[in-house]
């Protein structure tokens, strides 16, 4: 018996962990002191009513044995992989159904999707980025290169055809730097992609962030479906956190080695996977319905409008930083060279505003602080006054 | 770019495919002839009334921003784990909060469970069998071996010393066979895997329909925790094939090569995996109070009782089985040594009886046949009468 050594190389991820505890000491220490949580991926608002109403409906027919579903196709039902099609029409993609595949989130995607490639491929990772990338390639101990973004690059790294890797992930809108890939800079990663033979992972989770002419997919790049798999997700499109929703797509025409890459997808996932309940994919049918793309058009505004505000407040205070326009987050650079944990120390303590220090994102998050717009208004605008107050009481420059 | 080589030597499943197919067939053929659906392994039964209510309620909380629940605990929320551990208690088994990892179904997790392990261990696989053992580890390219079931030992194999595995699968009530392990025979096995240092994962899927002094969980066997993984589902248990719930045991006390199984299964799972979702929990948890432990006991009940009037009828044509009493499913040797296909399509066009070839679970499968007790109470006695008829006009022998 041997287990799977590489879990052995994980390196424990405290982040989240770490800021959850430094807020409770905090408040125990001034129990009365208001602490605004400006650091929180998860979504505030509840289910939008069009949403809310489908899953009703769908609980009342699994009351009766007439209406009564039980396995569903793997892959998901077609009420729902149509409306996701119909969805992607809207940015110009045509979608086959059969390239649609219903998830529940996009984390299990992601970390499931390395199923269909070898161990020896090397992934080449953004840092700073979501930790899950890093994590589940270690856990299959796949070689992994980074692509470092920084300033110059306005966190957006592009391709560097002396690199050699296999496996490429982008996420766009980034998280946690809310950036984003402008089409001509997609392009340029399906050609790096392509002339490697190599397969793109693009990270669509915030695509519904995205206003005016940035992609919202990697297809709307010439020569996609020859080389990515997209995985998107209703988590922040719909506030979908905690239903668990999402889709994945795999182009009939992404092939290597002879081997289809969708049929390979289909058989990990009618083998591993038994589909989304049926309730939440009514729900997720409902999030594509006009009346639900309008309401919870309104729930990403909301957020997107606090991101703005965040946003206003840095760039008059010079501070550098990226996202808050097509994203629920900013990038923000920390101080005159403090560190990420020394900021989050200081504005949790002087001006009892929560957020996530970068480092936790890699190596090139050090000195960098992730804000999101996820928060009510009042909580948002609090925090702002306090951020502004604390850089004019301490004479903080940008 | 390497793609995983190992789907290569997937072979295609068209079992179910091809009893779809078949019976669309004879439907085409003979448009108003009855057709008696006694092969599938899903429910018909509608979800209890417990369980809606609690679904309806949980829908209602997501729909306000005081009430909504975005991301959970991926392992589950204690008000359901609470609710399993007190499940268990009744068996005399006592778990931990942290030993028990809620998730979408037992199908998920036999998948992902390997994740924990080498590709260079050895699987052990009952024959016959569900398919998804063999597939699941040819997709990592471990190598497998089978142990044989038969009539000699009632499809209930027990270990042979001299076979080196590491990994050893068991389901009990079987999937197909209906058959049940004993306490005793389970303590052989657990006995073997510890002397061994394996790893038992244990499909507890159909443990709901256990009566009488039989096991319901491996863990009723003294060193189980020592060596054994449990994966249960609420698919049968509660009808939840629609609805994706089911939970995993992984024993605080396993530990291979100085690692725990317990860490090594929740880093997988807070990596790769986002939780259930919270609706669906608040309906698994109505399963296990006692109105919902009621309620659901009816249908297993109901279900078990076709069964029962399945295995009588068998029994009165002198027809050898296995099954039919603690498990939905009866497996039957086909007449006179027809093979299975042979057996499938003389029952579909002289009877109008459709069920499932058990050559399609392995090489000993082959002869036998699989009829299931989740037929409405009507379909199951016409089939019977139709059956019997059958038997009687070919003057067929058991």
């Amino acid at each position: 018996m041997q287990i799977n050594g590489n879990y052995r190389n994980l390196q424990p991820n405290y982040l989240f962990s770490t800021v959850t505890k430094r807020v409770a000491e905090e408040r125990r220490r001034h129990p009365g002191k208001p602490i605004y949580r400006l650091g929180v991926g998860d979504v505030t608002l509840p289910l939008c009513p069009a949403v809310i109403g489908a899953l009703g409906k769908a609980v009342e027919e699994m009351s009766a044995a007439e209406t009564f579903r039980g396995y569903g196709p793997e892959q998901g039902y077609d009420f729902l992989r149509e409306r996701i099609q119909q969805y992607y029409a809207a940015f110009g993609v045509s979608l086959d159904l059969e390239e649609i595949f219903v998830s529940d989130g996009a984390n299990s995607d992601l970390g499931n999707i390395l199923d269909l490639f070898s161990k020896e491929n090397t992934a080449l990772i953004p840092d700073p980025v979501y930790p899950v990338y890093l994590d589940t390639n270690t856990m299959d101990g796949r070689k992994v290169l980074f692509m470092d973004g920084g300033e110059e690059n306005d966190f957006l790294p592009l391709p560097d055809p002396s690199v050699k890797a296999d496996l490429i992930y982008l996420c766009s809108p980034g998280n946690p730097t809310g950036a984003v890939y402008t089409r001509a800079m997609l392009q340029s990663w399906v050609d790096y992609a392509r002339a490697r033979g190599g397969v793109i992972l693009f990270d669509a989770a915030y695509e519904s962030f995205v206003t005016g002419d940035l992609p919202h997919s990697i297809y709307e790049v010439e020569g996609a479906k020859e080389c990515a798999i997209e995985i998107s997700s209703l988590s922040k499109t719909a506030g979908f956190t905690g239903m668990r929703c999402g889709y994945t797509v795999v182009p009939r025409t992404l092939e290597r080695e002879g081997m289809s890459l969708n049929r390979m997808w289909l058989r990990r996932q009618t083998t591993k996977f038994n589909g989304v309940s049926y309730v939440v994919q009514r729900g997720a049918a409902a999030v594509f319905t006009p009346e639900g793309r309008r309401q919870t058009g309104e729930a990403t505004a909301f957020y997107r409008e606090n991101a703005a505000l965040i946003a206003a407040a840095l760039r008059e205070l010079g501070v550098w930083f990226t996202g808050g326009v097509c994203s629920p987050y900013i990038w923000m650079a920390c101080p005159e060279g403090m560190g990420s944990w020394e900021f989050f120390d200081l504005l949790l303590r002087e001006a009892g505003v929560a957020g996530v220090p970068g480092a936790g994102f890699g190596r090139n998050g050090e000195g960098y602080f992730r804000l999101t717009g996820f928060g009510s208004r009042e909580e948002t605008c609090q925090a702002i006054a306090a951020l502004q107050e604390l850089y004019r009481a301490r004479g903080l420059a940008g």
